[in-house]
């Protein structure tokens, strides 16, 4: 059975398509057009420049495809593989046309998917022995959630809920505005689907207190001390899960894991992880 | 006049829906939907958490537009602006709803462009006394080229071509098949547009003087030593723009464009800078 | 607080484009152009033809708003309201050429999603008295499964997911390729986010035992004699959330819930329920 | 030659697309992912759990042929055929993920429309003898409006008009406002195109005769009881086509046609119908 | 009332937005952004440079409003006015920026609908006392099929069918499939909606003789010298609607239409009229 | 070496699939599915009814394709190829079907791109010879433009800028904003990309000589008479690209060349060029 998470082209069509029209413009690629005869075969690999993982390689061979539908891809590093700088990540054979004009498209894609699947595996790496799992949260790029979602997977991370509409978070600005959390938890029981896990934010162990009173699924222990996310983890122990959050960068990540706590999430995977440096090299 | 640049609402409005439309799902916001009445006012202010350069306000406020259309902002510190940590960007009156559905899309925006305008602006400081320009490539994010090619102006950048079609570039893979610079650049001139400029990519000082003899508007001299450079920028001097490219970072950047080249390109700004923290405070 | 559910015009606004657009095709409607005038203001009250619960006025009233986006709508009988044969709806103000062009598309879906929140209202209401909860299936209109979720709440059901990624659900196929339910689990909570809740379909009380020996959050128990149903409601009482399923209609569900099932889904409430009658009437 | 009507798959991709999105979202089948793996080959066979007349397996099948692009379909009964309970439809050769994914996608639109032709079916079936024809209305399931009326067809019905631009339908509401019949036949002649069919609404012989004597194609008699129905269709015997409508259900249908009018129409057929049962088994 | 046809927004809006996103590209408008200042007002004229009939004028101004929805416009001379040469079409007030950036798209549309209104307005003149009728084809440009049309409709000629679904036209190469006329009608009728008119090519009288003994609504007289048309038109009347056809240009229509046939149409209207030269003078 | 400009797919499908689409409306070709048998083979050829160059074959024969996609054409006279009339163009091996619907949606595209690369052609051939070059204007169909400009490569003509953002072009109404053009030069020099071209547009022979000094790219020379333009291109010789502009004609266009301007622009071209008769016929 794969092991490695998978993605539907269904789902990926529309961004490279969009990524694609966006470098093409309206005129399509004037340089290669000009130099390049239409017919010339043409042969390239997908390189890695620097070490890391591997992630969206269909997408980014799915940009080759829509120049020609006939090329073809001799795949070396999937998905979940950790590539070596300068090791082969895939031959691709099509159109000399197709690779040259395909080729930033592609790059774009696997050099930002495979940054996020890289460093969500280094600080996957930095909890070995530990129990808590690493996290994403919703600070994505505009259009790209579902990728980079999928990227964090690759690098061994877990996803949190995937949009406003799939699991209920109350936070703090909620709490505000419904005047405590039993009344905000009464309201979402009140009309939320039965399907939908609910989580809460609390700032304090009173508030968290409060919310395991409640029977809530889950707890949000957010920007708390190393010894106040300690005693709340042992508070909360077989009675929500726990989840860590708050500027957590891959320096501090394992002094947070440390704690107990279940789930440690950090935007930064998504928000600020540098791109991977790939690269194409046309086989003249 | 205005010195900032600015930014087309018809041009960035399919961004912010589809970024909308990714965080709503099929569902919406269950969680404020359950918990906030529908009629109730908010009131919010965005923050900068970190000190950075705005970029990007205008269609990270446009989100809550589209969720209350009578929603008002007040502008404090405009895209161009530097904002200290802790500093209000823009205070914002809308129903308490859409404040709250609306927050994730709009920071993820204005988080992202201003990292890279913040980015741009740092790496321009460090060129202080120098004639050398900050430009941009084409390693963007999928979907976002305008924009973040947009950021990097508002951090006193100046933009390479924004796509395939709007410049010729002939590159290494080019010449490779066309067998050499003479040859590229005839085809070119036979086929191309006469309002597009002509830029060659030279690796060695040969390579140069061939494309310099042709003529070409401009050269990418890539990946070249600090020495080969200050050589090539001295034989282009009056004959071609100037342009150094590959693998410049922040703190390699200003011994680069010492050499006296006029352009260095920088792919780093837009793939793997960092985003500004920024933030919605809820006035409950 | 607002008690009805409440719709995001950003989330209906394609589905009633759409509808607009197949209705008016290429050309408009070229009745109305032809006989009335341009400018003549009109008046129209939207009325229902039978009694039931009205659902989806909102974007109903959204279709006269593209046609005249100075219309103006006073609504006598709101969302969640029950509306007696002949009671008007709402009164609608517009050019006479926006409500005669309208009107169709107005209807179609104001009675479409009345008829589901009727019949919804009028299920639940047979199981007055009863703490079982009426829930709706996947069994949408493609293109409408939102709109028509939403009208399973407004006629006071509950929702089950909204589609295949909003929470795991291993039905009898998903069981058969992985040889059991034991492996199926231990596959979804591998790969599976915390966010995500877990039900499994069990036909018999050997395979709920499996399932609740798992830990999962709910049980969908599948096409079971009342028998059965009452004994394995009994079983997993306190351990896990138990839906009944499998062909209940209006007539048989009260039989259902008596066994003490906490849920129970119906899929002819979105698949078969009959639309509700409802009217465009001019005032010349 | 083909008596069965058929669809374009051209007209069909963009609703299948949709449909399969919404189902999807943007995670797609977390359970199946999770269990089922990858290159796995599976069989499954569309079975009519209920007898009824199948239409839209084209569509239908297209749903699992965008998720596996080899899928590949023996087809028992076609659109049109009759399938008795239980009985085959047609056995799909894809991956097993793609079978267990598109399952509800292809489902959902096989039932409603199939639901449709068999309610179709059996109305035309009452009308055994007569020469009246069964048309549809407008009344139409938004999004889905040249697909059901495909479904009338496939059912033995006729399709009035496809909207507002394809023939010109004037009703009471025009008539208040134009001033009466033969002002508002003036204005709809001299702007019409001639290839535009004119339909008239009448409620009363008076109206009928004016409307005969102005030569229109069609007559429109609405909510007449059947002694003025009869009385109607003699009068307007060739000189206009005679349409009966207003609230005609199954039961009542023969007895409208028995008057001798040319063509019924039923909103019911597509506004009510109830929905076909049929299911998808894996073949393991 | 209006003797002006008019446009629908909604059906108009996503043409314009397409014509001013090509004309925008990535960047938008380059030139103007760095020139005028972004709040600097502005005001225009559209001026016909040629004498012509103005069509089209809403869809041009909306590419003004899309760019500033402040923008006002008076208009001096509506759709279906005659413009003398150096006549205002109307004055636009709107941000500086907007009026320059919006010129070209606008005045694409302008120019092009005038320029068939205009080409159809001098057709007709030259039927001037007899009863013949210009119509259009569907020989239009792609994607503007609806607004082509409808300027055909403001030079005073009738619309033949939109497209494929609105009415019945069997032309010689459906014959020779068929195998001959009563066939295709037959099987025309069997399948064909009621709401439908029918139209058959005929090229020989004998083809015409038994088009009219089948009942056909109309007779399109394909390339027929003026000899064999009159006796065509004679062999017709009252039996069916008659229409002349192929390649029929200004310089011939009178002569065509002095045969006595009803309807001429010309594809030369749509696919060969020159556009009127319109212009934007902005007031400094 | 291809010496013919060629297109990409990815570019022209959505501009085929949407003027397919507003042919089929709805019900898709209502006259050939009633008469021609779904599997029916058929083959037809694309034939010239008039001379003229071939330009758009390829988008053209996607549309039979859309329909088939088993469709095959063995091409007789390639874009760029000079027809004879009555030449055979292509030959289509289609489902007769496909031929029939998509025979329209072909032939508009192929006739209207043809029309305007056969216009060039003409126009190309009146300037032999001489060195000036014939080059297009933003002055094109709307959604059309990435096509027209390359039926204007195919005609021998050259591209002049694709949108408001690929080149910069400083025109009149600029200037009086800019308040002259020093100013103007400045402000855009300042904004500006470094790989964008600036052309400036000069009415007089004082505005030249101010352009010339600032060192700019290009002028355009706007409605000068032929002396003056003569005296204009001799100042700029050798400073700046030359381009006469302004209403010209094919008959006025060799005496504007023979002023020794480089490049002569022709807004004719794209928006008056008529068509080129093409049809296609079914081989029953």
């Amino acid at each position: 059975m794969s092991e490695t998470p998978s993605l539907l082209e269904v789902l990926y069509e529309p961004v490279v398509r969009r990524a694609l029209a966006e470098d093409l413009g309206r005129a399509g690629d004037v340089t290669t057009d000009a130099i390049v005869p239409a017919s010339l075969p043409g042969r390239a690999v997908v390189v890695a420049r620097a070490a890391g993982r591997v992630a969206g390689l269909e997408p980014a061979l799915f940009a080759f495809r829509l120049l020609d539908q006939d090329c073809r891809a001799d795949v070396c590093l999937a998905d979940g593989s950790d590539a070596a700088a300068g090791q082969a990540i895939a031959h691709v054979n099509a159109r000399a046309r197709a690779l040259l004009t395909g080729e930033r498209t592609a790059l774009n894609l696997l050099g930002r998917l495979s940054g996020i699947a890289t460093a969500t595996r280094d600080v996957v790496a930095r909890l070995e022995g530990l129990k808590a799992r690493v996290v994403d949260t919703r600070k994505t790029t505009p259009g790209l959630r579902a990728l980079e979602k999928y990227a964090v997977r690759v690098g061994g991370g877990s996803n949190h809920r995937y949009g406003l509409d799939d699991a209920v978070l109350v936070k703090d600005n909620h709490l505000a505005l419904a005047g405590g959390i039993a009344e905000a938890v009464r309201r979402v029981r009140k009309s939320g689907g039965h399907m939908l896990k609910l989580e809460v934010e609390v700032e304090t162990l009173a508030q968290l207190d409060e919310a395991l009173a409640l029977g809530v699924d889950a707890v949000l222990l957010d920007n708390m001390d190393l010894e106040t996310l300690r005693e709340a983890v042992r508070r909360a122990r077989g009675r929500a899960l726990t989840e860590a959050s708050g500027g957590i960068r891959p320096d501090t990540v394992r002094a947070v894991a440390e704690t107990g706590v279940e789930l440690v999430s950090i935007g930064w995977l998504t928000h600020s992880a540098p791109a991977l440096d790939v690269a194409l090299d046309v086989v003249a």
